[in-house]
């Protein structure tokens, strides 16, 4: 398959730019370094980066950040940029993408624990996480026989917790991660969330 | 209590101010009619109601519109209409009325079951709505001790499929979705989403 990855360049990214690879050819996109770029945030962009890429049988994404900060802290912009990152960049990824999806093709997005287990001063990203679930149980029936839709719920990655200094315990190894990914990109599920 | 009822004209909207109306004083709002109007898209607007209103016990929405249609018909501004009623709207009510909310004082916000059970056609409401549930489990975690966010998940309510022609079997009557807006205004919960 011809997988274009979204965010390849990431912790998450890298780990599953090298389990797609054993068996695809993967199209590594990020921000500012890969084979493609783009900036999630601006729909146009997403535009030439298909334009570029061409007919793909599927689309990862790893990729899509959202502002940390309690309710009371974060601002108007806080509150939009991260709607208009981590949901309408993974929206739009799914809207512009169909028109180069090859039949029975995939979209595998990333959400997070936090839409449904939160910390304190994580709602903005727990709200774009929750609204990417709901998008993709919902957008799965609307595309059902053309196209599956799927994301994948991480919590926290041990290899993030190790930067930050954190005891990487309660994390997923990035690694085990990447397997999900692989099975929902080679799998025949759609509209599912899976938790890890 | 003196409670802030926004929505208060609407199917859902008219029972819980029934509801209430026994125990509290109620403050009706709509986006026409009503003792207080507001634009709920509008934060301008969201704060001079509070500035009308003056301190309250609690605050109940049962508004919030989004756009209904499949992922490939709905347009960037449907998305964008959706998010910023149904969601931003509800949000910014909290945000807001912070300030103007008595200690211990409570939000009660409303989700939709599409957000977990969605039909064809309804993506940008199951998006919004799956937001607004993070968004209160994840609020009510950073003011915890101040005030609580809670949302009722409400599936078609019995009157509203009545007046669409629609079996109502499957529904809930609003006089029992009421019951529970009712019961997070008056009781302890926060951070809960009541799915009826």
């Amino acid at each position: 398959m011809k997988i274009l990855l979204i965010g390849a360049t990431g912790t998450i990214g890298s780990a599953v730019a090298s389990a797609l690879d054993v068996r695809h050819e993967v199209l590594r996109v990020g921000h500012t370094h890969g084979d493609l770029r783009v900036d999630m945030a601006d729909k146009s962009s997403i535009e030439r980066l298909f334009e570029a890429a061409g007919e793909v049988d599927a689309l990862v994404c790893t990729a899509g950040i959202a502002r940390f900060g309690g309710v009371e802290k974060l601002s108007d912009e806080d509150f939009a940029f991260s709607l208009r990152h981590k949901l309408m960049g993974q929206v739009d990824l799914v809207r512009v993408g169909l028109s180069y999806m090859a039949g029975g093709g995939s979209f595998t997005l990333t959400s997070g624990d936090l839409s449904q287990k939160p910390s304190p001063g994580t709602v903005a990203v727990a709200m774009a996480g929750g609204a990417v679930e709901s998008f993709v149980r919902a957008a799965a029936l609307d595309l059902e026989g053309r196209a599956r839709v799927n994301a994948v719920s991480p919590r926290w990655v041990k290899e993030t917790m190790v930067a930050q200094g954190v005891d990487p315990a309660p994390g997923i190894a990035a690694d085990d991660l990447a397997h999900s990914y692989v099975e929902l990109v080679e799998g025949d599920m759609t509209g599912r969330v899976v938790t890890l």
